[in-house]
């Protein structure tokens, strides 16, 4: 966690809590999917599933929760109340978590919570926030841009922009009942990859990202891999291969692994499409012998919402 | 080369030669620049250089050449005369060739010749010539379309597409006297990356796409790269990494490889900063103890004009 905590007593600043002056702050961030396949890393898209975090005065730290992730200890180690903790230099915080975004699923709910929850204390920054929690930027900067986004980490923190997507487009979420953890995830891809792959995986996102502005130009090649996903279906999800060809096979322009899984994204050309992509989704789950949930979710544009 | 030569006898046909039918077709191609830094084999810029050709029927093969690349010999054995013939499956043909591309420099000059020539001898798809020519499209995706462009290989052929280019950027290249062969450069690259290395340059290419569309975002750490400019500096270029500092010193936002060297591109922003890096240019040279030019150029946003 970086510096610039502030305790209350020093007054708020810029980059600190800002809980002295107001009774509770409210922040929403939506749920991201990253890699979109060939981009690894690099590209997030902010999706219509949301953490709303609010964060009051209180004698000492409470955490409450619900939706999702309500099953998580609510005590200090609850990501939300040490990311608030951080941010003010104090833990004498209520801090109430709402959530709609599964955990550990490949959703970035890690990021969207860290985001909310800086920004609810009052954070100068809530993308730097949310980059520490993943190591990698583009989950926490689609949390605070939405929409499409690039990001990248420079030499004074992580760096993102919006790039254009094309408002037909909808998405739908294979979402399996297990977890995934991203350090296993991380764990199954290799060292080293041919300078070959590399550059496979660098044409296919320039000529993605041209085309998610322009759905006329997407096709399913576009979101071919090879620098994770098949590391990681090998050693963790062998059924991944087929879900991802059943989703084109029931109508989707493309699919890929969301984020380091083991959820599932489809990329869909308008809202019909999508529903019935949607409508495969418990028969594709259900032949690969996992159960979960199949979500039609719209990109959500509004990123980071701050307010009383 | 692809088949889809036509003999004049059998008649014109849409991939096959229009000579038949006119007394002679002239098409003009830009350079290009392609990389951009972590872009490898995946962005490239169609640049304010050209090559034009104009191909009509003769008795048998002659070639005239005018301009840059004018030394080389002009038989059958010049590209454009190889892929006018391949397009029109023969060599009764007159062909000459205009150009202001530096050849062997890293600014696309084969693919602008093979786009020219294809499209002069009526090629229904000059990208794919281009293509051959290179073994990977980017080059030819910018000579044909102009502008920025991403581009892949898909499973029938390249794609590529424009993507949105500020138009207050403005590009200087130094170009050495000496040439630096590709296959030398593609030989000074390594067979395996670190896969670090993959994602660092997948997450700075994502925010160059999105950078180059507005200027704002632009920074020299945007067109930093792990794959192909240290390794070919190491190999062939020793003076190129102080080339490219000396570039952004003069003024720049940014440089990188041009291709694969040994020209060097700075991005500039505005015409005026680009009129100040190219006259550093010639000093940035001689420090280097290297000969060359320092261009000032625009981007060509026609890519490939095709008429009488």
């Amino acid at each position: 966690m970086p510096a610039g905590g502030h305790d209350v007593d020093s007054g708020p600043a810029s980059s600190g809590c800002l809980l002295a002056t107001v009774s509770g702050v409210r922040a929403r961030a939506p749920a991201s999917s990253a890699n979109l396949g060939p981009a690894f890393d690099a590209l997030a898209l902010g999706l219509s599933l949301h953490v709303e975090v609010v964060v009051e005065p209180a004698d000492r730290l409470e955490v409450t929760s619900e939706g999702e992730g309500a099953g998580l200890p609510r005590d200090a180690t609850h990501l939300a109340a040490r990311v608030a903790a951080e941010v003010c230099g104090h833990d004498r915080l209520r801090v109430h978590v709402t959530s709609t975004v599964p955990v550990g699923r490949g959703l970035g709910s890690s990021a969207a919570l860290a985001v909310a929850a800086a920004a609810a204390a009052g954070a100068a920054d809530p993308m730097v926030w949310g980059h520490l929690v993943d190591g990698h930027p583009e989950n926490a900067a689609a949390s605070v841009l939405g929409g499409l986004v690039a990001a990248t980490v420079g030499a004074e923190g992580p760096v993102a922009a919006r790039l254009p997507l094309d408002p037909a487009l909808s998405f739908v979420v294979l979402v399996p009942n297990h977890e995934l953890p991203t350090t296993l995830a991380r764990q199954a891809l290799p060292a080293e990859v041919p300078l070959a792959d590399a550059a496979f995986n660098l044409s296919r996102t320039s000529m993605l990202v041209a085309a998610l502005a322009d759905r006329r130009l997407l096709s399913a090649e576009l979101f071919e891999d090879r620098l994770h996903q098949a590391f990681r279906s090998a050693a963790l999800y062998p059924q991944a291969p087929r879900l991802l060809e059943g989703l084109v096979a029931a109508g989707a322009v493309g699919s890929c692994w969301s984020g380091a899984g083991p959820s599932l994204l489809a990329v869909c050309d308008g809202t019909e499409a999508g529903a019935q992509v949607q409508a495969a989704g418990p028969r594709l789950l259900a032949d690969a012998g996992l159960s979960g949930r199949s979500l039609l979710l719209v990109p959500d544009l509004d990123g980071l919402l701050v307010g009383p």
